[in-house]
Formats: C-alpha cells, structure tokens, sequence
C-alpha cells in the first residue's frame, strides 16, 4: 500500500492525464480553452499569470444556461405578479399587471421596456433581502421550463460547468458577470454553479437599511438601480465589484462585447469566447443569420476580426444539459 | 530525517499552539477574538459557522491604519492640487483650490462638506483607472506622516494585522468595508493587508467604459458616486458587494454602527468589536470623554448595552506599529 501522501500525488497526476472537459468535442474551441488555461498556469510558460490576478468571468444567461423563450428571472416576475396583487389589490386593473393576470402570453410578448420596467420594479422590491432570498428558493424549486420540463436549474449547459470548473481547479476566481439581477443569481449560484454570492455581478438594485418594528435592523429593496450590469455596464461593474482585469471572459451576445473588448484591452495572456446559439434541435437557434436574437452578425464580425473563439454549440458540444446521454 | 509529510503535519500543530496574536495583551479583547474563531471553525462545535460563510469585515481608517490627523486619502487629495491647477490653470483663483495652494492649514481644516466634495470631485475623477492607481502608488511610495515620519502604509496597526491574519488561517474571508474610496484602498490593500482588490468595500464612484483616441477601450473615472460607504451605507455597501451578512465585523466609529447592528441581527455566533483610540501617548486620543472624534458616549453605551467588544488600544495592544519595539 502506498503511504497517503504518495496516493495525493498520484491522484494529482492522474487528474492532469484526465480530460477535464469531457462534454467537448475536440476542436478550436476546446484546444482554445485547455491551452490557454495551461498556458496562464504553468510555472516557467511566458503567459504564467499570477493567481491573484487569475479572474475569469461569466456572462450567464445564454452562455452557462438556457435563456429561451425567455430570461428565467422575467418569468419569475411575471408569476410573482399575483402575489403582488395580491397584497395591493389596486393594481389589479392597472396594466401591464392587468394584461399578465390575464395569461395573454401573446400579449406579454409586447410589453414596452417601460412596462417589463414596472413588474421589474413592483416584483423585486419592496421585501427585505432575505424575504427575496427565500422567495426565489420556493419558486426555483418547483418552476419548470415550458419546453423541457424541467427545473430551471437544471438548464445549465454541461460543458460550460467543466470549464468553469476547470478555470477554478487552476486556481482561478470564476465570476459571474450577468445583466440579470444580481440578487436573484445569487440565490443559486453556489449550489448550482459553485460560484458563492460575492462572485456574482449583476445588475443590482439598491436597498436601505432601517429596523423592523421589533427594532432588528434589515435591508428592504428599493426600486433604484445601481448598476446596469449589461454592454458598457458589465466593464464598469466589473471595475466596481472586482477591481481587477478579467483575463478570460465568455459571453453570447452583443451586451458581451464591451466586456470583451476590456479583457482583450489587457496585458498579457487573454481568452475571449462567445457562446453561439445554433442547435436548434438540442436547445435553440438564434444567433448570427437567424435575425432574431442578440448575437448579431456585427458581432460575429468582430468576433472573426479580434480573434474572438466562438463556440457552436452544435459542433462543439457533445451535450448540452446533465440529463442528456 | 523526517519525511517531508511528516514535517507538515508538525509545522501545522506548532502553528495550533503558537500565540497568533503576540501584539495582544491577555484580555478580555484579545481572548473574544481567539475563542470566536476557535468555536466558529472547529468541528462539532455548536457554534460553527460553514467555511462559505466565515466573512469578517473591517473598517479601514481608525480600525486598521492612523486617521488622525486627517484621513490619509484626504491628504492625497489636497496633495494633488496643484497638479490638477497646473492642468486646469482656470482653478488657480478659484476656491477651495485657492486656499489649498496658499499652504494654509488652518483654513484647510475649516472648509465646508461641499468645498471639500469639489477638491475630491477633482482628484479623485478624469483619469482612468489605469492611471489613477499609478499616481496613487507613486504618491504612497513617499508620502509621510507628519507626526511619525513613515509612509502611511507602514502606519497600519500591527495587533490588527495579526488579527485578519488569523481570520484568513481559518478558513475566514476578509473585507475592508470603509468609508474611503474603494479605489483608494484597493491600490495597496493587498500588498500592505493581505486584502484583495475584489475584497475592498468602500465609497464607490461611477467609471465610464469607453475609447481613447488610439481606439483602445478603457474606463475613466467620473464624479458621480455610486455608494456612501458610511453608517447605513455599510450595511447596503456589504450586501451589493458580498451579498452575504458577515458573522465578524470590526470598526471604530458611529459610522460603523450599523454595520454592527447588521452582523449582529443574523442568526448564529457573531463578533462585533469597536477599536477605541485612547492612547495619546503611542497614537491619538479622541475616543469617547474626549469630545471629539466619532467614538461618541452614544457609540459607548450601545456597545455596552449590545455587548459589543470595545479594545483599548492603550490597555490590549502590547505595540502599535510594527516598528514599535
């Protein structure tokens, strides 16, 4: 029998020899992650990066999981809205509240910006964070996707967990830099993702502290943003929140692109990749050539010219979700 | 010989019974600390707290490093004056930057909130990031304090040091959570406190993503703040930043007092400390009695009546500095 600390070492050798994005054809995109991840982390390589500064972030919607029909949190405000009227019965008549009690999905498609605005703000303020926090947790436990029938929590995309796996077995700090709401990410990002709360940029809303009538002091959320976590807003947020350069950064759409220009503006070894949505039998189609959709062909364009990786998810991933065979 | 497994796992006891906190005098501050951090991270104890969760927090100025007799980013700021005028040659007759390039101390001391908002609007904003953190770190490379004669960031307090020290060996995040400008504090507080950038809560301004003339992204500062670090803003600053409620907190001032509050209102064990500045001989003393500062008698008595942890620097600390013999 081997002496404990003889097996340690062992099974670290035996873990480098292990493909550690088994859910990855082999590809550009793959070899583009595996090398550039060696590369940043092997003592004596020209583009060894220092663990401190080994940051990689995450857009989430569309790159780590599904985001069709429809961004998972809107759906969880759109179902919140009968508890809010519910509690303020005046707004039964009120539109655009009237229109979701009505189930009129048709109808919903059409909603302005400024009336996704008001379920926004009437659905995610007004409670304290913790109230928030174990309100999402009900929802995420039962919600299920219209197509899959499955939780939302379930939809995240295989490979992208192995990468972001493999970025934090080499020593690298994983955020999420995502334009839905930061304190709903962070509800489930550890236990999901493995990414714990103070990893998660988002866009966020203010709060105010003050006491309960009991006198225990709380944070209530307040209907003010702070930060648009989206296009510009995602370099300013990761300045704001992390303080450091990104050195990779994987996103899928157009409100990626300023987060990649930043990462690429750097110093050094860098690693910009999209995700590109064109599976439609597995997942969705709607990236560039589709028309629909936000990863435009301006963006497959610059991804071509700054030497962007993208990832079809056709061709490069060998599953999409968990479940799959 | 032993073998070198075998010498690990001795380095490790010595370290278990080794004094982790040699500045400390035996005290009922010194002893809070070390049986906190004893019952929060050993197994099966019932006050353990999950390694996820060890989230310390300290305020900066006054609780980690001199304030007096001005808080040393100020300082920075009033240094910068005459670069500024000297690129804005309209500011030389203009108040407050007038007073500040006449040298005159006194009148210094006396300006108002708003005169002084405008020197931090101007220091603090119009470069990038880039550059605003090397004319921090060039300033700091020789800057001294009037009364010890050494950098500021040799100021910083030793049994304080020892302190987050001993957090971090235990598997303990910790954070600045300050007043000052986040941008400030996360030029140095890696390599003077161990505290990384992305761990730096503090008075939060905008940035604006864009190009410079050569086409190369980049942010720039802007006078338009997004968080007030301070009393209330504490709280809301831990929760859009970490998005957790810290289990320790340690301050030195009213305007830490809800930060207090904050970690003390959640469930299981809680650290809350108050540093008290009654040492005029080693440093200063301006803490309660003294009628000045902002360790008030009010502050004084809520920490009594919450059982909060008040250090005397005077009584606990068997030195102050590092050079201190």
């Amino acid at each position: 029998m081997l002496p404990a600390f003889l097996f340690l070492l062992a099974s670290t050798q035996a873990f480098a020899q292990t493909d550690s994005l088994p859910s990855w054809n082999d590809g550009a995109a793959k070899k583009a992650i595996v090398e550039f991840v060696k590369a940043t982390t092997e003592k004596g390589s020209a583009k060894f990066v220092a663990p401190e500064a080994r940051i990689a972030v995450f857009d989430q919607d569309g790159t780590t999981w599904v985001e069709q029909p429809m961004y998972t949190q809107l759906i969880y405000c759109l179902e919140r809205v009968p508890a809010v009227v519910k509690a303020k019965p005046e707004l039964k008549n009120v539109e655009p509240f009237k229109t979701v009690l009505s189930g009129n999905r048709e109808a919903m498609a059409n909603f302005t910006m400024p009336q996704l605005e008001m379920i926004v703000a009437a659905t995610l303020s007004g409670m304290t964070v913790d109230e928030f926090n174990s309100e999402v947790k009900k929802w995420l436990a039962t919600a299920k996707h219209p197509r899959f029938d499955r939780l939302y929590t379930d939809l995240t995309y295989q490979p992208m967990q192995e990468v972001m796996k493999l970025f934090r077995a080499s020593g690298y700090k994983t955020y999420f830099v995502t334009g839905g709401g930061q304190d709903f990410v962070r509800v489930y990002s550890e236990q999901i993702y493995g990414i714990p709360p103070e990893q998660v940029v988002g866009s966020a809303g203010a709060t105010h502290f003050g006491y309960d009538k009991s006198g225990k002091p709380n944070l209530v959320k307040v209907p003010k943003l702070l930060l648009n976590d989206d296009s510009a807003g995602k370099p300013e947020g990761i300045h704001l929140m992390i303080g450091r350069r990104p050195v990779a950064a994987i996103g899928n759409s157009i409100g990626d692109k300023q987060m990649l220009e930043y990462t690429q503006a750097g110093a050094g070894a860098r690693l910009m990749m999209l995700v590109h949505h064109d599976d439609d039998k597995r997942e969705y189609a709607y990236g560039a050539k589709s028309k629909v959709g936000t990863f435009t062909d301006a963006l497959m364009a610059q991804a071509k010219k700054n030497s962007w990786n993208v990832i079809s998810m056709k061709d490069d991933w060998k599953r999409i979700f968990a479940f799959d065979k």
